[in-house]
């Protein structure tokens, strides 16, 4: 359950549900429901009556703050029979932490401190908001703060754990393929009919990834889980580029790449036409890139790929900009003028315009240049703008992950089995 | 209403909801609930006739498509006594798009031509899934695909005038004021007290962007609109940069700022540091930036801040990477290399690591360079990595906007009026 106007009126889009019903579902617990309302104490109410007539767990967000509009513990008191009274801990904690920055509590944050009678105060170490937890009729109901960076580890240090226990949960053990370059449809089609009794398969998208998560029963044999992952990714071949959940290792592409060039002191210079710095932005995003990322250039003009790039003018206008040789030019021009080991570049169209019938928008050329050589790729991407750029940008970085893991810089499907 | 066990395990974020949610109530419309449900019949027929029971008005999303877990229309063929009929135009429309692509239509796809007994069928130009709406006591509910960018069209031109029509709303006008660099408490310190019987007020947050949305009720004159418009834009002061929905300007911060540099017929080159690729993203992700934005260099290794935009070692050895200083040269050099109008830089510490007491995480420098000299700013950012880099490509564009606008580089509030 979701509290609070923002999120009825799409202010908000509502994360929290999808995290926390991820979260379950990652558990065992089968969710059957998720329930918005907003800031009205008879909503709240009603909502929270029928979901602990519905179901054996029921876990709020939001609704916890000081101002008059918060209401989750007023609703709770009103649904479940059970008066709000001062918590002395949890006042402490509120006034601690405004004494922190050297300020006295506002009198409205004392309603922070009063929680449900019978609940059990669920501290907050992020925030001013306590959560708290109570059973009803044989649910039991937490609610937690709407804010996700308090949320999320009140959920996982102190809902996680009684979750487990009350509803004798085997959560046992997660292990996720991480995939580029390849659709669904295509890992459904490799990794065919899939039926074991200790494991569960599923899948999640985001840009330019696909995972494929298995659940495996608690107790199962840790080479049994070894023995299944691997024929799993034998199944899918070259697009798994990490596991996370087996070893120490794990991470997304451009953490797998980096980790990759430290381990050889390899470092990597890109030059970016039409991904337009989220090149540059995917490889930054990670910790420590200063390690292994030497430049990114953002050759957006013709101009700045001759002086940034040393692509010859003639061959920009032998080929145009988006072309084999320019690609091939720009990541060789980025890797020597910067003596980087490893250069890597795109020049496409992204689109909404500039396409025609030759060069259809999501036309984008791939390079990857290093001492061995270089590699070029063409990729015709469907999408809007933002779409194309985000999955060139991982597929020129999938380009180096490939050659540094020594694979076919193209992928193929693995022989039948 | 939003079916699908993708949405209820978390794999997929409900961003259909909050779109939905955020139209019907600029449209007046007074959102009282959201609830997603799973792929089962029961589940969906429960949830479709409590909410008919509810609401004049019940929306849902989801479980269109052609495989054995899409059982929407079943689902509302049981809770409104409305069997299945077939669709004859609904078929040949499946059939067309089939016969498209060269493919003789599976026969699964059958199924989505049958549509409830009294239902208007609603026409799906993007997809196989039409969507249809019946009546049920007093409700009208109407069922569409939960692929956005199918729903959205057909919210727009199908579902949206009915809604106007039967709940006879009067939509008003909505006018945005879009404002950057300072946070939503200190937009609602400066703006006071608001009432207004013709309008109103609400905010909207994204990440280096927040939004105030004036509401006007339908029929208020233009002039009052505008007059309302600017008093409220004169509270704020400069960090308004936009004003969507009074004339044809608008846009976000990147816009605003190439509309600006095209009017005048100017350039940009960027250096960034810390912000690693976004400040390119940024600009780059407005259609059209290859007319004034030349290039980006993220100069991430010290040596490629000497060697792209010519910042002297001994600068970087005196004063550190990360200092005014530097963020000056990098954005001179970066201007003069490229023979740009104006140059951009930023340095600054995104964290995780790297923080210390003097230079904390957060601590971000910003330079404009212009024929007119060069401004620094020097900020302190909260939040993750990505946020940090986020506000910072936000901070340094707006020190551009600002001397485009002739504004002094940092806001002030307007004095009191």
């Amino acid at each position: 359950m979701s509290q609070g106007d923002e999120v009825l009126t799409g202010q908000t889009v509502d994360t929290n549900a999808a995290w926390l019903a991820a979260r379950l579902t990652e558990l065992g617990v089968r969710v059957v429901r998720h329930v918005t309302v907003g800031d009205e104490v008879e909503a709240i109410r009603g909502a929270l009556a029928a979901a602990a007539a519905e179901a054996s767990l029921v876990i709020c967000t939001g609704g916890l703050g000081p101002t008059a509009d918060d209401l989750t513990a007023e609703a709770v008191a009103l649904a479940f029979a059970a008066p709000l009274a001062l918590d002395e801990v949890a006042l402490a904690h509120v006034e601690g932490l405004y004494r922190a920055f050297g300020r006295a509590m506002p009198p409205s944050n004392r309603k922070q401190a009063l929680l449900p009678a019978r609940s059990l105060r669920l501290d907050n170490p992020h925030g001013t908001a306590c959560g708290f937890a109570l059973e009803h009729g044989g649910a039991w109901v937490a609610c937690l703060p709407g804010v996700p960076r308090e949320m999320k580890p009140m959920f996982e240090t102190q809902v996680l754990p009684r979750v487990v226990a009350r509803l004798q949960l085997a959560p046992g053990r997660l292990v996720t393929l991480r995939t580029t370059g390849v659709g669904e449809s295509t890992l459904q089609d490799r990794i065919g009919a899939f039926a074991h009794p200790a494991a569960v398969l599923g899948y999640r998208t985001s840009l330019g990834e696909n995972q494929i998560k298995l659940r495996f029963t608690a107790g199962t044999p840790d080479d049994e889980v070894r023995a299944l992952v691997a024929d799993v990714a034998a199944r899918i071949g070259s697009p798994v580029f990490a596991v996370d959940g087996l070893d120490g290792l794990g991470g997304g592409l451009a953490a797998t790449v980096g980790a990759a060039l430290v381990a050889q002191g390899h470092t990597l210079a890109v030059a970016e036409s039409c991904t337009g710095g989220q090149l540059s932005a995917l490889c930054t995003a990670e910790p420590g890139a200063s390690a292994w990322f030497l430049e990114g250039a953002v050759v957006y003009d013709n101009a700045a790929k001759v002086a940034r790039a040393g692509v010859p003018a003639a061959l920009l206008e032998a080929h145009g900009a988006v072309s084999e040789p320019v690609a091939r030019a720009l990541a060789e021009g980025i890797r020597t003028a910067l003596g980087a080991t490893h250069g890597l570049a795109t020049t496409g169209i992204a689109g909404p315009s500039g396409g025609s019938e030759a060069k259809p928008v999501g036309t984008v050329h791939l390079a990857h240049a290093s001492p061995h050589g270089t590699t070029h790729r063409l990729v015709r991407l469907a999408g809007d703008r933002e779409r194309i750029q985000g999955l060139a940008a991982h597929a020129v970085l999938d380009l180096l992950r490939r050659h540094l893991q020594g694979l076919h810089p193209a992928d193929a499907a693995p022989p039948p089995r």
